[in-house]
């Protein structure tokens, strides 16, 4: 046990069950607490080593490119488009949801000319669907989301890896909802790079982003003719900073290294499979639970993530009224929907530390109590 | 008093002298280890708008385009070239050190057409000297560095600012090294974006790139046309996330706001003027006490940083065995010189909670210890 002076950051008391941030182990936030050492120091260097390898195995890779960025999951993202589209590459983008169009938006940015592949909002793309689209576009980088946290869908990414590879393009998966909740198997998929968040089911706050790369995307990445606008997530910089010379980049921000890396030996030691089971099976009696609310989920069954949840708001009730409500009398936190969901679903997390049998009991008893609540009709 | 349990993160202790990350408070990491909230939540924009303010106060500005970028320092470079640098847009950088080289690398990369001012490393440029440089090359925007950590002079910036306004140009200053350490008067030089990490004298973890703008900068933002490259740094979308609508854009690293938010409520309780006095006296006594030594600092009386040192390394003397001798004795960690001043200096940094008459004290003792040390000589 350590102890710790009295300071004046006295947040107020949440649960966190909303799309993230989602709550975090007492041992992470001891570990953040611990003194920093240098941004070179040896270390820091076994930290990353040690980050590394658990993320490959959270994962499902043995792709020796495996990082973390510093910044959160957005940078992860942003990070594949500007390492892996060149201006002027053909870019298609399978959007069925907020994270898809953001990737459109980085790729757009990015000079990329962009084909997008749409499905409403829910649903996600068949195998079939995916091998056409591919082969008649054939583009040179091809992404996707995995975890849909604007929606709950799982988009399985083996048919678009497959079809990438036979048109010589490069496959991206966003993983920032799915990683350390539900297995991935990488390279199983044969997906080329993927990113993530921390904030997730990982359990750790926010503020890194893992990132990994399979040695064909790492081939194409030294071939690479032009340099990336963005000096910051370079990853060819990068590698030389964490994997080899250990020359200097950036100053690392170490405290959020401690936070992963402990994050990251709570899932080992829990074994991976284990906490899989664990989401799964929350997952499902949160889903049983609303459904008997009258909120069945949007979701079709067998494309429901385990680690976020989208129950339909009833006809007649303010979703935002049952949100302040649940915060107001429960310090719960959920969300509401984006887009052209806002309005009509939560967005609710079961994930990492936060998925328990007695946090699903938690909160179905508050969103029972809530919809009977006098007022919160729309 | 907060206890905490115990967890895998053990790290070595260490004397953090080097050119930063410098030590922190126990409070800072107390701050850190507070339960996180959601990136939306009210706490959040609370502790973010006492943020501002306090780095409003360090910098001495006004600005209300004050914020944190969830990145390092090298991210708010990043951000500053990213979004007031247009691609073929002329950019006139002051290169006296590593951190101008990198500003330059920064605007060739966003497809500025680059004009380089040089001095050598350890100098500063003369007010005359970028009166004619700019008047000569009227550029769109100026970069200069206001505190080079490679080589500890500090550039005023006034005259920079000046000549820039008067050709219609935008100032940008690298002030990673003297925020919180050394009076900075931003306003009153006039200098129109400028950036932070909060890693050096503000006294807290790596993790947080401050930057602000001032309202002529932010008019010219908001004039922009083009869509800068980076969505992850993009100021007018933070804008609406920090400042606005609260619009959702990415998730914070709420663990980083809550100690920037606590070592900059230390910085407060000090007072800024004592603050910097502090640092004067410091750094004054470290360079007195190392021209005892035999190692006079390389930089000139009257452009010195209050904050990082460069002691010159005596004829004879193998600076990295002198490093690895103060870590193996006494866990301090130092810097040496970087490029061209590779072998020939040290860089040590007195700042932030580490600026102390006994660090001082201690450090001069284990320099001389080691210089005396058997097998040091090159």
């Amino acid at each position: 046990m350590a102890t710790l002076p009295v300071c004046n950051v006295q947040p107020p008391a949440r649960l966190l069950f909303g799309p993230g941030p989602s709550p975090v182990h007492p041992r992470v936030y001891a570990a953040m607490a611990q003194s920093i050492v240098g941004h070179l120091d040896p270390y820091f260097f076994e930290v990353n080593e040690q980050i590394r390898r658990a993320l490959q195995r959270c994962w499902g890779t043995g792709n020796e490119l495996t990082l973390v960025l510093s910044g959160t999951g957005s940078a992860g993202m942003e990070a594949a488009v500007a390492n892996f589209v060149e201006p002027g590459a053909k870019f298609a983008v399978f959007v069925n949801g907020y994270f898809g169009e953001r990737l459109s938006e980085m790729g757009r940015r990015h000079g990329a000319k962009l084909v997008r592949f749409e499905k409403p909002w829910g649903e996600v793309f068949s195998d079939q669907e995916v091998m056409e689209s591919i082969h008649r576009e054939r583009p040179d980088v091809v992404a996707f989301v995995n975890a849909e946290t604007s929606t709950g869908a799982y988009q399985d990414g083996a048919a678009i890896a497959s079809a990438a590879r036979e048109v010589g393009a490069l496959s991206i998966a966003d993983c920032v909802t799915s990683l350390g909740g539900m297995p991935i198997g990488l390279d199983a998929m044969g997906v080329d790079v993927a990113y993530s968040g921390t904030q997730k089911a990982l359990g750790c706050p926010p503020g890194l982003a893992p990132i990994t790369c399979s040695p064909r995307a790492v081939e194409w990445l030294r071939a690479r003719k032009s340099t990336p606008v963005t000096w910051y997530l370079d990853l060819k910089l990068l590698l030389d900073y964490y994997e080899k010379a250990h020359r200097y980049h950036h100053t690392a921000p170490i405290s959020m290294f401690y936070a992963l890396r402990e994050s990251l030996a709570i899932i080992e030691e829990e074994g991976l499979e284990n906490r899989f089971e664990r989401h799964r099976v929350n997952h499902e009696a949160f889903a049983a639970g609303v459904e008997k609310l009258g909120m069945p989920l949007l979701v079709a069954p067998g494309i429901r993530l385990w680690t976020l949840n989208t129950p339909q708001v009833p006809a007649g009730v303010d979703e935002l009224k049952v949100r302040q409500s649940l915060m107001r009398n429960h310090g719960i936190e959920i969300a509401g929907g984006l887009g052209p969901l806002a309005g009509k679903v939560f967005r609710i997390g079961t994930m990492g530390y936060g998925s328990t049998a007695e946090n699903v009991k938690l909160l179905l008893g508050a969103l029972e109590e809530a919809l009977k609540e006098k007022g919160l009709a729309g």
